[in-house]
């Protein structure tokens, strides 16, 4: 299951499997020893959003061209939005309480004879409010490889951020917020992007204050925000302060709705270098400790156990 | 002060001045007599926001160029975001408290000699919070001259909804939510557009619902706003609930942080028939009762405001 690093091959990978992380945006891949070594990987923008069923099998073929064997075929193990209903494949949702991966695995049409591509399902909620989530669940089946027996909270930031609380092996129940999908429309597309673009590093004390401030007055969202603007007009506020104040604002808020999930528990935060920080940076700042596992990692574990189970089924 | 009534002119109209309501997205103009009559109008899409300091001009002129005199000057009086940094003419900002309008108005130059334009300054604030507003200084004067004496709180729902509280013939203080943006944003750009397309009038018991779910657990915002997606995905949530809720989330939980401004207050809304109403049912889901003043007769009688006062300046 370890991910033992990444070993740039002198010939061409002529890897054992391929692991694929598809999603709205982008398009990832990994060329992967049957160890768990990444031989070599790839990444693209030809993400699930901008392709129609047709563009899938093109698109993956550019980036893994060179890995494919001379004969016979390889196995391509894919999780994302990939799988959704507008992807290659639509993969369904499995309600939870299970286990976050289970086969089977979706096989979309493909003209290439080289390659046979399983998707991953996604999980699905009625109650107590309903949810998805799409590529999340590979991740946390990652965690659970990397960290077997482990209990605890999952929190998985990005732009629609998931918690999840994980029990003897399965997922109990998640929540999804829009958090990242609001920051990034509120500093690209909202009055606010004039005082947010600039150089320099965000303000670390100015995030740290309004995480608290975000999480005692959550309801002054809407005009806090609108704060940020007049702030820019009358006293000149730092784009970087402003760019701080909008994240901890909106991340104050959505972690006091997910009390629940964190107060009293083991948090292990799934995500990239500076979106893991700041989350990890808020809890900190609510006095909760966590700890942060790279995403990259989680998704390899995951897809990794899926191509074990995949393997094993067909062996 | 009375806007009486809307006279078709048969020959053109000749009007004594000119009322222009200049937002970010749009140019409103009227043709007014003296008493307040107003004899025509017009409309165009050139707001602010797409307008070079050399472009309003001409934009002005394409609309009121048949009510211009054969000789002489007409004064046009002005008031929105054309007077922002970016506008016209920089109109500036008069701090709170203090009336909602004064002299002097921001002369723009112009070419056409035909007319002489005044450009209403915005209203600011630093403390307890920075806030800025551009155009509803002018409707909230114009509430004060059709009811003189009145004391109370003016909300004024848009793309930046405002809360004004009005004494002895000044504003005391104001608080902006950016709702309307969120709304506009959510809706168009966000995940949850696939789900809110459609026909059909928007749901009133979704919205009302909404408003006090919105307003019970207002830092459940991100997480609420998911599950429309989700409910879209799993239980085929109809786009006309989806709206409603959409909206009620937002509204109600603007009026939990607007709450000191509503309690026991006389609250007059100022707005459009649909926004307007959406704030006035919100309100009265949280137990309050309110009264509706339309938008165009609190600009035109806070535009004619301005008029008097630049007439007997220059008289």
């Amino acid at each position: 299951m370890e991910n033992a690093g990444y070993e740039p091959s002198a010939g061409g990978a002529r890897p054992d499997w391929i692991a694929v992380d598809w999603g709205t945006s982008a398009l990832r891949v990994w060329a992967m020893a049957d160890d768990g070594t990444v031989l070599d990987r790839g990444r693209s923008d030809q993400g699930m959003g901008g392709l129609d069923p047709e563009g899938f099998e093109p698109a993956l073929l550019a980036l893994i061209g060179g890995w494919l064997p001379a004969a016979g075929t390889i196995p391509v193990i894919a999780c994302g939005m990939v799988g959704a209903r507008q992807g290659w494949a639509e993969a369904g949702y499995r309600p939870v309480p299970c286990a976050p991966l289970a086969l089977p695995l979706t096989v979309p049409p493909v003209s290439d004879s080289r390659i046979r591509v399983g998707i991953v399902p996604g999980l699905s909620q009625l109650r107590p409010s309903a949810d998805v989530m799409r590529g999340e669940e590979t991740q946390i089946a990652g965690v659970m490889a990397l960290e077997p027996g482990w209990d605890g909270v999952v929190c998985l930031p990005g732009t629609h951020s998931k918690w999840a609380e994980i029990s003897a092996g399965e997922v109990v129940s998640f929540r999804s917020f829009m958090t990242g999908e609001l920051f990034a429309l509120l500093s690209t597309r909202s009055v606010l992007r004039h005082g947010l673009a600039g150089s320099g590093d965000d303000d670390e004390a100015a995030f740290d204050a309004a995480v608290l401030d975000g999480a005692a007055r959550p309801e002054a969202l809407a005009a806090r925000l609108f704060t940020l603007r007049a702030e820019a007009l009358l006293t000149g506020l730092p784009a970087a302060a402003a760019r701080a104040r909008l994240s901890g604002l909106l991340i104050g808020a959505e972690l006091v709705a997910a009390r629940p999930w964190w107060l009293g528990r083991d948090v292990l935060i799934v995500g990239d270098d500076a979106m893991a920080g700041r989350y990890g940076r808020a809890l900190s700042a609510m006095g909760v400790t966590s700890r942060t596992l790279p995403a990259e990692r989680a998704v390899l574990a995951g897809l990794s156990r899926a191509r074990a189970l995949a393997a094993r089924e067909s062996a």
